[in-house]
């Protein structure tokens, strides 16, 4: 009888998550049971959005188990189906967690993933919720116009890259703040940004405010704390704000204290909105088409960083969070 | 020659505006311009946007020079017109400032007022930006469905009151927040709410949550503040907060400190928006005969307040920051 490695949750994290919270916990393959499906992982995604799914405070997911396999999804294979739906040695991308293969069922799949589309890596990338992410919170809660200013926040991530590259094509003036000298020029020469500065050490507002051509129409917001402080101060009337990801605060038990921005909201008419993307997944058979058309073309240029070994997926997770990776972050198995 | 007695702006308040701040300062009455109108004031309009008008911060219009009359909004009769669409005898609202006669131009009115639909100072109440604000701010920024529970502070306000009925007649629950035992049963008893809830000296948000049905679905703020900060902590997710005041915050230079709302607005996917009723100029003439057919049928009650004589409107403003209005703020000429 096989053996199906598992990486499951140790102890619940405080704040952000890394390898001390996780333990191997291997387990035994039982017979596939009737209505599943038996997907051998392929890629892991490594997302952001993993902290909240291991915190005990509110979020929009239950949270996953003491003992319990860590929640990931995955880009995996069928090698045995139980569902007449799916048939084996197709690729699907879903909840399949941190472990070799996954006894899943269909409400477990999010898409098909198309081989003809490229490697299946992009399927738990730019054709997963990095890339439907960028694509669905721009779009629907940014809506820039030709001719307005988008400002992103982690400009040279996984997501960021492509909200930047997406919002140049619809003929915005797009900046970026990024975390290192090595990353600002590969906004500007690799992602298109007209203008991306270092928010390390510190962002000076005026500078911010001339490389938005006088003040931001979009911010789309990937940190939250002291960098989304200083972008809040050169938005214009009327501009929208996504809140996509709050990653440079490592705790909110209890909500840290920063500037009130009700006064701003209300003298400039200010709209900021949260995004999920499991909210839209009517939308992703639309989406994925028009970025895999781009991806195509080379018009959407889009970096992963692979590492290799589940016991590799913990410290992969942790590094996100520290800005260590370069594109976006899977674990081969 | 005849005397125009008007209340200047004397010096520019740090936080709220009071008598210190302004003086009389009377000039003669010289002939009507060409293509004016001399608009005698009846109600001038006490509004807490006029805080916003007189600080030197950010704000949506130029702040109001020293030695300036007043802005303000009111209702007056046309005493002379050299302006065909305007005659003699008609009543006008508009920026017509604190004084006895304003030379007005034509882009100064707002709108016409019609005897037929009740007294002339609903023209500066009900049907001016008071009523125009909690329909428009409820309906297009809020948009409240059957069956949710709207949170509405300074519930026994001007505007409060009747985004209270308004959210009632769409079938919502209906949960105030106000500053007094006595305008905690004028919610209830005049203005239909189904909870009222005293803010001072504080607000236990468990109390809140069940007032609310176990969460709010539209949270109207006319406050800003601790009183923010516990309805903040009652929204259900998809919530949408309409910024229409922020009335319990002294001074904005700089910003206090409040919890980040970041995280909650990600994983609640809240909206959260600011109001200004002015960008909503094409839609008055739509909606006042909404409100006048439910004035006309008792369906939407309204309470004025209203002092005698040029000399008050100051302390009046003043007052009303403290919450001492009781209804729709008024000054008679």
């Amino acid at each position: 009888m096989s053996l199906n490695r598992r990486i499951v949750l140790h102890e619940r994290p405080d704040g952000l998550p890394g390898p001390a919270h996780f333990r191997r916990d291997d387990v035994a393959l039982l017979p596939l049971e009737d209505a599943c499906i038996r997907v051998r992982n392929r890629y892991l995604s490594i997302d952001p959005a993993q902290r909240g799914w291991v915190n005990a405070g509110s979020n929009y997911s239950t949270a996953v188990g003491i003992g319990d396999v860590m929640r990931s999804l995955a880009v995996g294979i069928v090698e045995e189906s139980r569902d007449s739906r799916f048939h084996a040695g197709e690729a699907l991308y879903g909840w399949f967690g941190w472990q070799d293969c996954c006894d899943a069922r269909a409400d477990q799949v999010l898409t098909r993933v198309d081989p003809a589309k490229g490697p299946l890596s992009l399927g738990a990338g730019v054709y997963g919720i990095t890339g439907l992410t960028a694509w669905l919170a721009l779009m629907e809660v940014g809506q820039p116009k030709p001719g307005e200013t988008v400002l992103v926040s982690t400009a040279a991530g996984a997501v960021g890259s492509i909200v930047g590259q997406l919002a140049r094509e619809l003929g915005c003036r797009v900046v970026g703040l990024t975390g290192s000298e090595e990353k600002v020029r590969r906004c500007v020469e690799e992602f298109g940004y007209d203008v991306a500065i270092n928010y390390r050490p510190g962002i000076d507002v005026g500078r911010l405010r001339a490389a938005c051509g006088g003040g931001a129409d979009v911010y789309f917001d990937n940190t939250s704390g002291p960098i989304a402080d200083s972008a809040w101060q050169v938005l214009r009337s009327g501009a929208r704000i996504v809140q996509c990801g709050t990653a440079s605060i490592a705790s909110w038990e209890p909500p840290p204290q920063g500037p009130r921005r009700d006064r701003d909201i209300l003298v400039k008419r200010l709209r900021h909105q949260g995004f999920i993307i499991f909210d839209h997944a009517a939308r992703y058979a639309e989406v994925v088409p028009e970025l895999a058309k781009r991806v195509a073309s080379g018009a959407l240029r889009f970096r992963e960083d692979i590492s290799d070994g589940l016991d590799s997926a913990p410290q992969a997770l942790a590094d996100l969070y520290r800005g260590d990776n370069d594109g976006k972050r899977l674990v081969r198995l």
